[in-house]
C-alpha cells in the first residue's frame, strides 16, 4: 500500500424508512444504502464531496478492504495528495439503489414479502438515485456538497443533482458523459439486455430462487459493454491481430488475443465478480431513460437554467460511447445560460475507459479544479486550517 | 416489376468432383456451388463479371424468383440500364462455400458420411472461396473476368482474386472493404459467435440433428451485426429517442423504436430467413482470417505487387465498420505499386449498409467506371455491337 493511499476502509449502511417516490410511479417503502466515506467532515461541514458511480461500479471507490489486494475503482484519483485529496475533503459514495453491492436491489429481500425482489425491484432512474443520495446527505448532516463528481453514468447523476437540488451542490464535475443516450447507445444496451434475458438460466429474472445464474448472458453483455468502452486505436495497439498461440489453428477456438481478452472479461464479470443480472438490466435501463431535457421540450439549456453549480466538464478524444461531441452539448447549454463552466477535452487512446485511468493532463485539469473547489471552502476563505 | 429489371431468374448448380485444397490444410473431396447468371456471355467471352457476396448474402443478387416479391440483394445496381448493365455484361454470382443457400456448407450432407456436416464442415477462407469461384469460371468457359466486384466481405474476395489470379481479372471493384479486420472488428465477431455457441440450442453445432435452431443466439448475433452496419447519425435520424408507444412504461419491454427495430431484424434473420448458425460462424471466421499481407511481412503493397487488374475502390463517409481509412490503406498500397486505381469516398449517412443502397454519387461513380470496363471489351474495341 503506497503512502498516498487512504489505507483500509469499510462500508457502512443506512436504513431508510421514509418511502421513496420513484420516477416510474412506484414507491419503495423502505430501503438500504451501502456507502463509504474517506477523510473528515470539517467543522463547517462544507468540505463534502459526493462521488457517483458508473454502470458496474459501486461505493468502494478508494482504499482497500482488509484481505483484498485490489483497491477501490477510482483509487488512482482519491487519496492524500491525489486530485481528490482526502486531506482536504470528506468523500462520500453510495452504491446506487438497484445495485448489487449492499444497497437495496433485485438480489436483496423485499421486506414487505420476505422474498428476494428479483425482477420485481422497481425500475430506477438517475432521478431516483439522486433523491436517495440526498437522503444520505441529510443523514450525514451535510448541508451542501462542495462538489458532486462522476464519470459516465456517474456524470449523468451529477447533471441530475445540478437540476434537482441546485442549492445543495456548489460544483458539478461531469466526466465522459452525455445529456442523453443516442439511438446507437440504446441499441447496444438492448443487445446486452437481450443476451441476459434470453439466457435460459435467467428464468424471467427469478434465477436466485431457481439457484442459477445467467452467466452466459451476463458474460456476453459484459463483452459487448467492454468493447464499447475501448477505442479502436487502443485495441489495435494493445492486441492488433496478435495470435494467442502464435499460429492459426483454423478452428472455432480462440485464435486472436483480443478474443481471449474479451472472453476473460466476460467470464470474470459473470462468475468472480458475481454481478447481478437484474442489476445489469436496471442500470442499462436507467441509462436509456436519462433525458432530463425531455421535460423541457428537449431544450437542454432551459433544463439547466435553474442549475447554480459551477461546472467542470471533461471528455476524452477516443471515447466513442460518449464522444466529446456529447460533452460539448452540455457545455454549450451551460454557456447559453452564462453558467460558470470549464471544459477539457483530454487526449487519450483509451476510449471511454479513460475516465478511470491515469493520464497526466486529466490529473492536472482535475487537480487544478479541485484546488478551486478547496479555495471556496469557508475554512480557506477565513484563513483557518482544520487539518 | 419495373422495365429496368432483369425479370425472373433461377439458380443453377455446379457439382465439382475435383478436391479443393483449403487454406486450413483440409481437403474438400467434392462440393456443389449454387450460382445465378444474368445477361449473355458475348462471343469473345470477355464480358463476364463476377459478383462476390457479403456475410449474409448469397448468389441471388438481382431479378426475382417466381412467387417472391423481393428481388435479389443488389437489384438496385444490376439490370438493364443500371450501373452493372445486363445489356452489356454477363453477370455471375455464386453462393460462397460454407454458405446456406445452395452451395455445400454446414447444413448440407457430407457425401463421404451421408450425414449433415454441421460443425465438421471445414473452416473456409477468402482464398478458398476464390479458388472455388475460379472452378466456376472455368466451367462457364470464361477466360478472364472483365471485372470482379464486391462490397464488404465481397470486396475482400475481390482483393484475393487480384492477388491469386492476376491474369484472370481485368478490373477489381472493391467496395466498403478493408485489407484485414482490426482488433475491434474481430471482437465484434467474437461476441456474435459466443452468442450463437452459448445458445443451449446450438448443441456444439449439431442442432440440425437435434431438430433445434439456436434462434436466440442467431438473433443476438444479427442484432449486433446490424448495429455495426448502421451509422450513429443514421440511427439518430431514423429512430432518435422515439418511443414505441408514445410514452414510457418503465418496464423491461421495448420502450424505444430502435429496440423494436433491432429485435425485429434479429428475429427475422433467425426465423424467416432461417440463416444457418454454423454458416454465420464460418463467415465471421473467414472475415477474421482475411489478411493477405500477413504472408508478405504485413506489407500490403508487396502483397498487391503482382496484381495486374485496374482498381476502383469505394468507401462511405459514415461507415465505421470498414471506415474510409481502411479503403485508403488499399489505395495507398496500390499507388505505391504505381497501379491503375480510382478511389471515391461517397458521402452517405447509411454507414456500412450504404454499399447496398441507392445513392446518386455512388451510382454515377459506379456507372462511369463500368463504362470504362465496357470500353475495354473486344467487342467495343473492334467497333462491333453484340446486343
Amino acid at each position: 500500500m503506497s503512502s498516498n493511499s487512504i489505507g483500509f476502509v469499510a462500508p457502512q449502511r443506512l436504513k431508510v424508512s421514509t418511502p421513496l417516490d420513484m420516477m416510474s410511479g412506484s414507491v419503495l417503502p423502505a430501503y438500504q444504502l451501502a456507502y463509504e466515506t474517506y477523510g473528515e467532515l470539517n467543522e463547517a461541514k462544507d468540505n463534502a464531496l459526493l462521488i457517483c458511480h458508473a454502470l458496474s461500479g459501486n461505493h468502494h471507490v478508494a482504499g482497500f478492504y482488509e484481505g483484498d489486494k485490489n483497491p477501490g475503482w477510482w483509487n488512482e484519483y482519491i487519496g492524500p495528495g491525489k486530485p481528490i485529496d482526502t486531506n482536504d475533503f470528506f468523500v462520500v459514495c453510495s452504491n446506487n439503489l438497484g445495485g448489487c453491492h449492499g444497497s437495496s436491489g433485485p438480489a436483496t429481500v423485499d421486506p414487505t414479502t420476505g422474498k428476494v425482489y428479483g425482477p420485481d425491484f422497481p425500475i430506477v432512474t438517475c432521478k431516483d438515485w439522486v433523491a436517495s443520495q440526498n437522503v444520505l446527505r441529510q443523514h450525514l448532516n451535510i448541508d451542501c456538497w462542495a462538489a458532486v463528481i462522476g464519470g459516465s453514468m456517474g456524470g449523468m447523476q451529477v447533471l441530475q443533482w445540478s437540476i434537482d437540488y441546485p442549492e445543495k451542490i456548489k460544483h458539478a464535475i461531469v466526466i465522459a458523459a452525455a445529456p442523453k443516450l443516442s439511438a446507437q447507445n440504446i441499441a447496444f444496451n438492448e443487445v446486452a439486455r437481450r443476451a441476459i434475458m434470453e439466457d435460459p438460466d435467467f428464468h424471467n429474472g427469478r434465477f436466485i430462487e431457481q439457484h442459477t445464474i445467467p452467466k452466459r448472458g451476463l458474460a456476453l453483455a459484459r463483452m459487448l459493454g467492454h468493447l464499447t468502452y475501448l477505442s479502436d486505436d487502443m485495441m489495435g495497439e494493445k492486441f492488433g491481430r496478435t495470435l494467442r498461440e502464435g499460429k492459426l489453428n483454423y478452428n472455432y477456438d480462440v485464435e486472436f488475443q483480443v478474443e481471449s481478452y474479451l472472453r476473460y472479461q466476460g467470464e470474470k464479470f459473470a462468475t468472480k465478480q458475481n454481478f447481478d443480472a437484474n442489476t445489469y438490466l436496471l442500470m442499462t435501463k436507467a441509462l436509456d431513460y436519462f433525458d432530463p431535457a425531455s421535460e423541457h421540450d428537449n431544450d437542454l439549456a432551459a433544463t439547466l437554467s435553474t442549475a447554480s453549480a459551477k461546472f467542470l466538464v471533461i471528455s476524452f478524444t477516443t471515447d466513442w460511447r460518449f464522444a466529446p461531441e456529447r460533452s460539448r452539448e452540455i457545455v454549450k447549454a451551460l454557456l447559453d445560460n452564462d453558467a460558470d463552466v470549464s471544459y477539457a477535452e483530454i487526449t487519450s487512446q483509451h476510449g471511454h475507459d479513460a475516465f478511470l485511468l491515469k493520464n497526466k493532463h486529466y490529473e492536472q485539469v482535475f487537480s487544478a479544479y479541485m484546488a478551486r473547489v478547496k479555495a471556496g471552502l469557508s475554512s480557506e476563505l477565513s484563513g483557518q486550517n482544520h487539518d
